[in-house]
């Protein structure tokens, strides 16, 4: 039977939430606060989750230390201290809710896990309001 | 593939633990200190989770702040503060178990979500003891 | 220099605000939802801190087991899983507020405390709502 | 003796810290990645003390409910979803440090509670930063 | 549809990682501090998920109190203040990672639950680290 | 008026509490499970306060990432994944205790931090059992 392996890191950043399709006042009708013009920002919890078997020689589904450094590289320098909107390519046209900001993540670190091991994503934007990717 | 989006929210309330088919030994026995004649309470903390597919056009499963006003109107309004036996239909004649608790707060939300949205409930009765429904 | 020692506790009440001195509507109007007739309840979580010089022999301002079954014994016995206006002599006629329930509290273990030990309260009803004494 | 009741709340906001008499070099090599240009941002738990004696009619320090609404006028209000530096007259030219914050809200807060009341800020900018105003 | 019970508990080890089999270099390579030899250790906290229906008599999946006893018994009264290598037969030859401590208390557990429940095991070595077993 | 800043941080450690002076009885009644000669351990969560006033020109009571590489070469790369009774010089001799712990950290630190700047120590052995020093 399988085991999930979870890693917890966190990066803090500004982002606002917007469709440039839109007018203004739909984007405000829509986003409400969240639409301010000048961004606001969160500390980002993230919970990398890998399924996988357990290595019999190790004792470990993946070694930590490679998910924390693979997180940092990928994820935290990316993204910690910045403006979601202004600063990264990801959300330069793509809007910066936690739902897209938790594929993002998935799409950046997949690659670099082994196939056979499972990956998902949990993203607290607030304590109150958390997504998860992918579901089931 | 789905994403799921939680938003958390809490209430307080009484209750007691009893079954009106038993005896008061049996009743006794079967919930213990629960089952004290004059209520005792908690600091119910509530997860909704919902599971959908990203709007492409907001980036949201759900809009968060329907979902929050939502849960106000059918969960907090109705038994925050409140004691579940005495005051509310729903645990008139249910036994108010975390797990009682769980469904009929699935019960309450399900009808007003939209029918292509998935819902799950996680009830914290204290924080060494909750629930979750439904699974898998 | 003085050390703090802190032990956290914790136990589930029900209660109601409600001061019988005044008219219903007063009561209404300063309590609000705390004071509907038919009790609400909380999670309450207690720290307990004892303040004192470390005993070279054992490195313990107090031993922590020892402090444990105290609050077992004067709080938890006393309080959880009841009703404070009904069950316990304490709240008969006292309101109880976190105000007032942290100085009950106080009273009931300072007796069984060396009087070279200082002895403080943190109370939390909820996460959000907390008192402390005393103060200074 | 005197009784400290504790409300807390939250706010999200962007901010960058940034000394305009300074070049850009002192204040990259001071304020590091907190000095970026597009901004980041957190959110903020605030925990507001009050300190005074138990009202013996009430049971009560201060209604929590007018101190709850004081914050999110005073304080909720004004900074969520906000840019420090760019929306905010307190910031404009004032570095938006957690110290600087608490000592702000402070300054907000203190002219709305009775004079006899004791008034306390403490600040969470992370789960591993945070300061807290006045001291002693 | 099912119901999903929680129950937290924990545990305070020493433990260190080693695989006997490989030279002193590439333990110290592959388990870093981890390998240190004389021990580090950890505060585990343990979440026992327990899978079924309600019971309509009790409105309980299985009664917690019940739950509660059989952690303490097989796991807590096991592994608490202890040396998972040198004082506990189950992790004499087996390295005691987080994930094989999981597969440990799931299969300590399993025999004392009735066959129609389904069981999950959490555990936390850090907040940042943690294990769930099994997936899916 | 000051200002305390506040840093997080943490290690892992193994210990075992023993007065060499004293009988193995005495030992083990005094000290309980934490007697046990193979050592358990913890996960220990560390905040250091500092209190100043803060430099107007960076709106600083102290450079929290001074602190922060501070507390890592004098606390956690002292302390984490060793243990206290055989890895370290400052427990050789000295019950290693919560409280007694927490004195040697603020030994470790005191010289390190300019004179005008207080320093106080909170350390959580367990979250129910934490000690602060000094006090007042």
């Amino acid at each position: 039977m399988k085991v999930a392996v979870f890693r917890k890191a966190h990066f803090n950043a500004a982002h606002r939430l917007h469709n440039p399709a839109w007018s203004d006042d739909r984007n405000q009708e829509t986003f409400g606060k969240c639409n301010l013009p000048h961004y606001h920002g969160h500390n980002y919890d993230l919970i990398v989750q890998v399924i996988g078997d357990i290595d019999p020689e190790t004792g470990y589904v993946m070694d930590m230390k490679v998910l924390k450094d693979l997180i940092k590289e990928q994820v935290e320098d990316r993204f910690d201290h910045k403006n979601l909107n202004l600063d990264t390519d990801e959300f330069k046209t793509l809007n910066p809710t936690a739902e897209n900001i938790a594929v993002v993540i998935w799409n950046l670190l997949r690659p670099h896990l082994p196939k056979h091991l499972e990956l998902k994503i949990r993203l607290y934007e607030t304590e109150r309001n958390f997504v998860e990717y992918p579901v089931g």
